[in-house]
Order: C-alpha cells, then sequence, then structure tokens
C-alpha cells in the first residue's frame, strides 16, 4: 500500500516535490494546497493533483475561475500519512499545532529553524536520524549544497575547518518582486547562518560562512575553502566525490563557465522543469595549496531539496531502511544522475 | 522510407532542431556537426546522435575528449536528403555551394537574407511556397512571432498598417559573451530589417519596426499597433487567433506579469528543455481604441523556429500536401498546446 | 527677498530639488524632512540644510544618531513660502490640507493626480498656468520627456498622432527592493496612463502609449511614432528641436550605443550627481518615413523634473514672468546645456 | 616649474587620471590620446585637453569630426617628463621601448606584469619605492583595495594568512560589450592572481584568493577572511583604520545595503563624475571569532586607482618626499575623505 502524501503550499518548492512525489511507486499524491487560482493551480489541476485550499472562503475565487476545490487543508490532513510543508520560511511553525492535532507527520523546509522539528534531515549524512520520527525538516537548499561535498570530504579525508562564502542569487527566476538590480548586497550579521546550519547534520564541523547577495536568479555560488586533516592531492578530492550520489562535477574547458552554462546543461539533459537536483562541482576549479583544498560548487535553489525530500518521507515513514536504496530510487524516477 | 536529415551547427537553434527531427517519426536524424568537443557534443553522444565534424582537422580534438566522430560535414552531406543549416547568421551563405554541389536540398535561418534561398517559410502562412524547394529561409524568431499573429489577424479581420516596437533580449541565456549589463539599447537605423522580412511572408502588409535590447536573456516582447480595416471588439481579436496554432494565450491576473513567468509556465508543462515554441499573447493585454489594436507578444527566441523546421522539411520534401497535417504532427511530437 | 522654499521628502527627487533650489540666488532652502536617520540624512545635515521630521516621535531616533533636528513638519510649514512635496506616489494627496491650512503654496509631484493641483506644469510648454498659483503639479518623468520633445514638433511642424512604447528601467539605481532581475514586463492596462497624462499639458494632441518594464535601473527609453501634419525631412525635425531647453542630441556614431553611455557622458560632463537633466534624443536614430516620424530618447528618471521644479516655484511665487528667462535661470545654475 | 604629464590612452582610467592630473597645482597636464573621435575625444576638447593621436592616419578621422588635434603619441612625448600608460590591460608592454626611447618616465596600470615596470606601487605602503623610479606600475584596482585595508591591518595588529573571495563586477558601466547577463562564473585557475599580486606590495603576506564574475557593472566586493597574530575586538580592527587614508567606512544601519547604495553616496557627496576612490568598508559587517576577522569591503574599479596615480607622479618625480603629504594634497584635490 502506498504511503499518501499531502503537500502544503504549491510554490517553487511544493510544486516540484508534489511532481516528485507523483513519480514515486510508493507514494500516493493525495493532494496540494494553493492560495490562490493562479496558472500554477490550473496546470496543477489539468496535471491531476486535487486541489485543497488554506481556507474554505478561498473557495470562490477558485470556483469562479473553473478550478475544482476538493476540500480545505483539514480535509486533506484526513487523507494523509504524512504532509510536506512548503510554506514560506517561517509560516511552518504556525501549522505545526495542526498537522500535530490532525496525527500527520510533517516535513518542513530550511526556512524554518532546526528546533521546530528537533531533526535535520540530509539523505546521504544522516537518512537514519528520521526514522520514523513525527517531524523532521530537510535543511535549506544552501546547507544541502554544502553538506553534500563536505560530509564525503570529512569521511575521506578528513576536514578542519571550513571557510564558505556564499554568492546567492538575488530572486528566483519567476519572482516578480525581484531584488536590487544592479547591487552586491553582503549579509552584515557574520558569521551568516548557514555555518551553523551545517552543524545541524553536522556537529563536529567547524565552519564559518560569509554571503553576498547578486543580481541574477539561477544558481548559488558557492566559494569553499577547507583545510584539511592531511595533505592530499587534487585526484584524491575527485575521488572522495565519486560515486557519491547528487555531486556533479561540470568542466570549464567544456565550456561550463558559469551558471547560466550549468543550467543550460540540465536543459540539455531533458530533467523535469529544466532543473538541476545534483551539487555542480567544477572539476578544474578545484586547487590544493599545502593541506588546504579550494573549490567552488553551484546550488540550484528550486530544486537541489526536491529528491531530499522524497527521502526524508521514506525514512520518517520507516519505508525504506536503507539510505542508499531509497536516494538510488528516488534519483532513477528524476533522472538525476544521468 | 523516412528522410534523411542532417543538421549543420549544434548551437542553440541547432540542438533543439536535432532532438525535434528525433522525434519524428517520418524523418530519420542522421548526423549533426559539431566544431569543438563541448558538453553539448558529449551530450549529443550520450543521446545517440551521430557526431560530424566541419574540418577533417577537428576530428583529433573530439577522439582526444573521448568523443566517436563518424565523419566531416562532406561525409554527412552524402547520407542526407535535406540538411538543416543552423550555423551562425550570416555563416550559411558560404555554406550553400557545398550543399548545392552535394545534390541536398538546405533549409536556412532567419540569420540569411531572403536572397540566399528565394523561398522565405512560415508553417501557418505560406506552407506550400515551399513545396519541393531545393532551399528555403525559415524565417527569424521574431519575424515568425510577429507573422503568427498578424497573418490570422489580417485574414479574419483585416491589417491596415502596422507599427510594433520589439524590446530585444539582450543575449541568450548560456551566451558567455553577453551584453551591456544595465543599459538600454536601441537600433538606430529605423526602420529595421524586421518590417521587411515580416514582407518576405506577407508581401501586401504595411510595417514599420523599431527596437531596443534590454539586459535580459530569456525572450523578446513584442508591442504591436496594428491599424484594423474594420471597427471590431477585443473578442473579435481573440476569436481570429482561437484555434491557430502555435499561438498561446497567457493571462496577467493568473500570475503570468512577463516574460519570466512565461518560461516557468513552460517548465511547469514539462516542455522539452522547458522551450516555449508557442508565439504568447497576452489576453488581458489587448485593447481595440478607435480601430488601432494593441497588443503585447512574448516570442521565444530559442524555440519559436524550431517546429517550424520540421515543417519546411515536410514541404520541401514532398512529405504531406497538407499544411494543418504537417503542423498538427509536428506540434504532437514536441507537446506544442498541450 | 528671496522666496523661501521648504522640502517635504528627501528620497530620490526631493535631494535633488533641494540642491537645485540651495543653487538658485532667488531662493532659500529653509529645510527638508526627513523619515529615518540614514546616511542621506547625516549628508543633509553635512551640507548646512535645516532637517526636519514628518512626526514629533522620530525626533530621539535622530539625536541618538547624532543628528540636529530643527522641528516637525509643521514647525517647517510656519517658515516657508512654499513646499515642494516630494513624498512618495500618492503620499502628496494627504499632505495637502495640512499645506492649505499652513497657507503654504504646493509642488507636487508627477505620482500624483492631475486633479489634486488642477494644474500640470512643464516649463517650456506652460509656464505660465502656474502663475500665482497655490498648487500645481509638475508632471512625472515620462511626461515630462514626452512633452519636452513633442511640443516644439507640434508647434514647428504639427503632430496629427502619437504612438509612444515606454521601455521603462525597472527601479531606480539605490532601489534595495529592485524588481524582477531578468523579465520583461508589460503595462497590460492599456493604453497606459502616459497618454492621459500628457494631455495634461498638450490636451489637443492625440496621444496613445504602450510601456514594459526592463531589468535596468539607469534611465527609460522612449520608442515614438508621430504621424507629422506635413512632409518634412529628418533635418526639419532638428531644427525644430535646436535652441530648445532641455533637449539634448547624442550620438550613436560617437559611441552613445545606449542609456549606460548617456549616464556616462553625464559624468564626464560634470553634471550634479551625475544627473542629465536633459532629455537625450538619438540625432542619428530619427526617420521619416512618408509622414510619420520615428525617433527614440532617453529620460533620467531621477533627474529630468528637478529644473521643472525650479520654475514651477517661480511661476507660483509670481518671481519672474518670463518662461525663457527663469528656464535659462535654473538651466546656468545647474550646468544644463553645457 | 610644474611637472609635465601626457595621458596616453583616454578610457575609464585615461580620462580620470586626466582630470585629477588637471586639477594638482604642482602638475601640468600637456595632452592625451585618443584612438577614435568619440563624444569623449569632444568633452575631452571642450574641457581644453589637447588631443594627440596615436598614429598619423588617424588624424583625418578626428579632423572630420570638427576635433583639432596637436600632433601623435611621438609629439606628445616630446613635451613631457612623464606619461601615464592607460592604454588597455597588455598593451603597455608595447609601448615601453617606446617610452623609454623618448627618455620619458612611464607609470603602467594594473593589467601589466610587475615585470615590466619592476616596482609596484601604492601610496600609503610603499610610497618611497618608486622614489626617482624611470617606470613603475600601480597595481589594479582590487590589489589597490586589498592593500589599502590589510597594509595597516598588518602593521597595527598582524595579518598571519589572508582568504579573500572577489565577487568581480562583470563589466564597467558604459561597457557595450558587457558580459553574461544572469550568470556567475567562478575564476578557475586557483588560486587567483590577486594573492601573488598583493604580494608585489606587501611580498610578506600570506594570501590564497578565489574569484566570482556577477552580472553588476558598480564595484567589487571582497569577502575577506583574516587570521590575525593576537586576539583583538572589532574595535581594535576599526582603530586600525581610523585616519587610514582613502578608506571609508559605511554602515548597513544607515542604509548602505551594498554596492549601488554606496555609488549613491558618492553622487550625494558630489564626488568628480560620482567616483568613489576610497575603499568602503562596512563598519557593521565587521567580525572576529577566535582570531579570525571577517570583513567585507567594495572597490569601485572605475577610480580608486586615480589618486595613486598622481601620488606616483610625485614619487617617480621626486616631487615630493611625504607620503603623508603627497596623499593629502591629492585627497584634497579630488574630494576625497570629505
Amino acid at each position: 500500500m502506498k504511503v499518501r502524501v499531502g503537500i502544503n503550499g504549491y510554490g517553487t518548492i511544493g510544486k516540484r516535490v508534489a511532481s516528485a512525489v507523483a513519480a514515486q511507486d510508493d507514494m500516493e499524491l493525495v493532494g496540494v494546497t494553493k492560495t490562490r487560482p493562479s496558472y500554477e493551480a490550473h496546470l496543477a489541476c489539468a496535471a491531476g493533483y486535487p486541489l485543497y485550499v488554506a481556507r474554505p472562503e478561498q473557495v470562490a475565487d477558485f470556483e469562479k475561475d473553473g478550478l475544482k476545490v476538493e476540500g480545505t487543508l483539514d480535509d486533506l490532513m484526513e487523507k494523509v500519512d504524512i504532509v510536506v510543508d512548503a510554506t514560506p520560511g517561517g509560516v511552518g511553525e504556525a501549522y505545526r499545532p495542526l498537522y500535530e492535532k490532525a496525527g500527520v507527520k510533517a516535513i518542513f523546509q530550511g526556512g524554518e529553524d532546526h528546533g521546530l522539528a528537533g531533526v535535520s534531515f540530509n539523505a546521504y549524512a544522516n537518512y537514519s536520524e528520521a526514522w520514523g520520527a513525527n517531524f523532521a525538516r530537510v535543511v535549506s537548499c544552501n546547507t544541502t549544497g554544502l553538506v553534500r561535498t563536505l560530509f564525503p570530504l570529512d569521511r575521506d579525508i578528513g576536514v578542519k575547518r571550513v571557510s564558505a562564502t556564499l554568492v546567492r542569487r538575488g530572486a528566483d527566476p519567476s519572482d516578480n518582486k525581484g531584488s536590487a538590480l544592479n547591487s552586491l548586497e553582503p549579509s552584515l550579521k557574520l558569521p551568516t547562518h548557514h555555518g551553523p546550519d551545517v552543524q545541524t547534520i553536522m556537529p563536529w564541523v567547524e565552519i564559518t560562512t560569509m554571503a553576498v547577495k547578486a543580481p541574477t536568479t539561477l544558481m548559488h555560488l558557492h566559494c569553499i575553502i577547507a583545510d584539511l586533516k592531511k595533505g592530499v592531492k587534487e585526484s584524491d578530492v575527485l575521488a572522495a566525490w565519486k560515486d557519491v550520489p547528487r555531486v556533479k562535477l561540470v568542466s570549464g574547458k567544456q565550456g561550463i563557465k558559469g551558471t547560466a552554462n550549468i543550467m543550460e546543461m540540465a536543459k540539455d539533459l531533458d530533467r523535469p522543469r529544466g532543473d538541476l537536483m545534483e551539487i555542480a562541482v567544477w572539476q578544474d576549479g578545484i586547487k590544493i595549496v599545502g593541506s588546504t583544498l579550494y573549490y567552488y560548487q553551484a546550488v540550484h535553489q528550486e530544486s537541489d531539496v526536491v529528491p531530499e525530500n522524497v527521502d526524508c518521507i521514506r525514512s520518517m515513514m520507516k519505508m525504506e531502511p536503507d539510505a542508499a536504496r531509497s536516494i538510488k530510487k528516488t534519483d532513477d524516477s528524476l533522472g538525476i544522475g544521468k
């Protein structure tokens, strides 16, 4: 019998998790909630995803626009085993009591605090920590990106201290509010929250971060400096990432000069929505100086956490005890790693 | 027996036409040419598209990078019935003698002059003009966009005079050379060439155009003013576009505020590469004042000409006499109109 | 004796009008109001501009930051003959009763409706209409731009009908909220308000407009199509603009390819704040086809209305009956026309 | 008697150095060279700067455009004591023999290699090293920025090791070729050249750098991590920069959120061309963790080296033995430090 999944919030992350859940043979997408009858609501409907609304008074708006509404969030909660909360950052906190009262497990996203769920999740690093949990948090896109490459590095070589500078995209591609058009804006509160957030998954790692917002929409770009525990070569670093899922090496020599080329490659690979769910690491942008490693990686903020949500469902619902098998099942269904 | 197609040039347009040709059941993609062993060459290879090089001396570069090369452009010409020339604008002219000598029909793109082919092509407007032709030119993305909406308007209502301002995207998304980052640049040579180019398809239409380049990558946006031959209502205009292929109405009220939202919609529609091959017209951005019509449309410069190339093959190779049937076959295979 | 001027609102327009007023020998800048102790408040202070606050409770914030506050807006009103309202669009309406009660004349900006003031102002076109008025409105940057070139065209040659497409900058350079980063967004409500706004100055002109927002900060760019009342040559058009104040011809051949080059030129001209208060018209981007004129112009949205405010003060305060003399005095003081 | 200065190359840097030299009472701007009769040539002429051309055959182009040409580069060399080479990066090398043959001292810019001049210059750090030299190189905008803040830090507190990530602007504001519009592009060759370039001034400092190019035009933004030789507080760091010339503290709390706000501030300060020749450091973006210092600084790539060129002239021409006095004289003349 399939696990019944609901999605609360059908925005950038929610709609992608919905597609991903619908692509799993061990899960059933019971419904998604939407607050406005936008074109995305119409497409959800056309895709056959049952539509729910957050509050009863929204039903009329949807029906006036020709959209069938299956019920409210409360109705949806009665039909699901687990809900993926993909509401805007900080809003999930307000919904937790509702989920708890309905007896439904819930996954929160990285915009919420670790404390809200008690478990922060990355499939490769700590799959078993969410086993059977009622609440878990899939860490943010940036934290997911840092953990994906640092965890295997630390395991295979050993990492003493990490300093990372995150060049953040200013806004998502379809964000009409956008961001400052021609400015670079530093995150003045130092160190930024990204380091402590990595420590919710890898508490033993010393990491400090800085961040700058740039007027671009496609990806975050991380500039990472890692003091290693032993002297190694660039080839050892590449070996540590070989066969690690959701890390994809790219090459400047082959024309991948920047984040725009990476997203073009994802489209050429025929990935769903043109997303790149892996972290892209430049294989010709890796350097060891002494025992310090320098490397660049790019994070597709709209999608890298999507497969993590799928795996998190399997762990929380005790569907698959083996992390590697869950990851492979998820990745095969989404075209990841092709 | 399938028509054998080669693609000369595997860039933005060439790679898309290759995918589209490969998706047709009446065509065989015999090979594509590439000049550098970029990641795109690797993906073409992985997709099973036979790789050819423009000149023999390039073979070594490809083989050093682990890529199998099937031969040169000359070799490819011996195996195909028709070639789609997707080389950079103005380069096609240099290749025409080679195609002619090989006895291969050829389709040029909008970067070439009308005179090079003698026939300029749009599937809906003049499919039969390319019937059996040895050379034809698929008009540019902007001209295709203008013809797609003006042709049915003129046929059903009558167009006296058109003034269009084209707000052009500065560069394609993955163009590393890019364009001026924070500037608006007018095309000072007035009227711009877009009007005469429309007249290669609709010679009877009076049209003048202006153009401005803006620092954005996604789509061109056309602001069109059309003096009509009779007084009509907005609903009559919408009726003229109803059931016209490759014209897609979008709605600001449903959240499609700009070109970024259109491209997001195309991804959500699961279109190949996230392309929107239709022309998007804002249905709530249409206005009649007196007998003058004002409307906005957006053109996905990377892909709107792709299905036109497929139909052009059918017309030149006398594969399907009926334009509507060719268009429908093409569109069904590419997910257009979903 | 100098006319005593206050500025309510010290943002993009307010701070420029303050500098301009301070540069006039027949005006005294009595004070400016500010709502937050930003760096701009510190610079105003350093420049010797007396600081006032909108509401008494804001005084503490300023004083904590080491800024001397002279009083509140009410206090300022007691010391001035006229106030320039440079509050955000739509806010001026709320202040009108306060100005009226204080017996102070007021100039509103283009973000307010014509009806609020009853008189809409452009120094060259209708200086005398504000003569002695208690309230007037300096029209918006775009309307000012359109009137500056259309008024002399209409007077010298005759304009039957104008169709203009405005490619608008997405946000001002220092706007941290910014705008959609990589999107073109049309103004769907057609025709846009810019045409009727031109008619508040030139009610006899037939004009319709479209508008598109682009991700750039520097200037608006207008693409103008004007059906003329008689057949003329491009040189006649240039003659109509010759000696017209606040219209500046620029040349693509001399390297002015776009709005960024225009702003660079303004810096090179050593203009205050690098502003270009004139409307820039491309002299090599003008074309007559039949009796229709096509031309491009660029509008520096931050500053073109600034000298208009200064002249409007002179007209309302009956300081100078001759428009041309007021304009010349203003322009000489601000380096305009150099 | 004034030192006679020529400027070879009148682009972004050259035109600024020309203005700066013209503002010195101990220097005479004898002439500038230009290769095309652009608007900048016209403005140079209007400013009274004698125009020279690189090669005799260019004279005709200038004269056709109404520009008076004083002679060729060879002619200019006969009239000057020193030339500031502001030709494009790498071109200066080709001119060195010409300068040498003419017996004229020369200053190169940061686009040239250290070896070309033998002396790399920063006024505050090593003014005396260029004393009487025939050739010197003013280091690049980024290197100048790094040295300006690191030199006093190292002197007062001690710096063990520096890791800096440079978020570079993609192109200058008026660069029509521009850069990738919506991409982040890392410098894959690691460590980047900026570290060794700092060591041409401060050879004893251990510094490694990474760099990312972002689609913005205004400033570079440096994210700097410095391991200090002793434990200090943020206030000690601020004290080290206090009274250091050409370092300007800015404040996020006062509304300086990003580089766009800094450039706006420079305009509000009425700086020539709106330039900020100081390095801007966020005083509320400084953090000490253990003995590691984190801070952000912004570099105005168009202008920060301009006063360095002026001081370098004084040192090479033995005009002023005291660095501090030369710096103060330069800064006073350019409004720096106001």
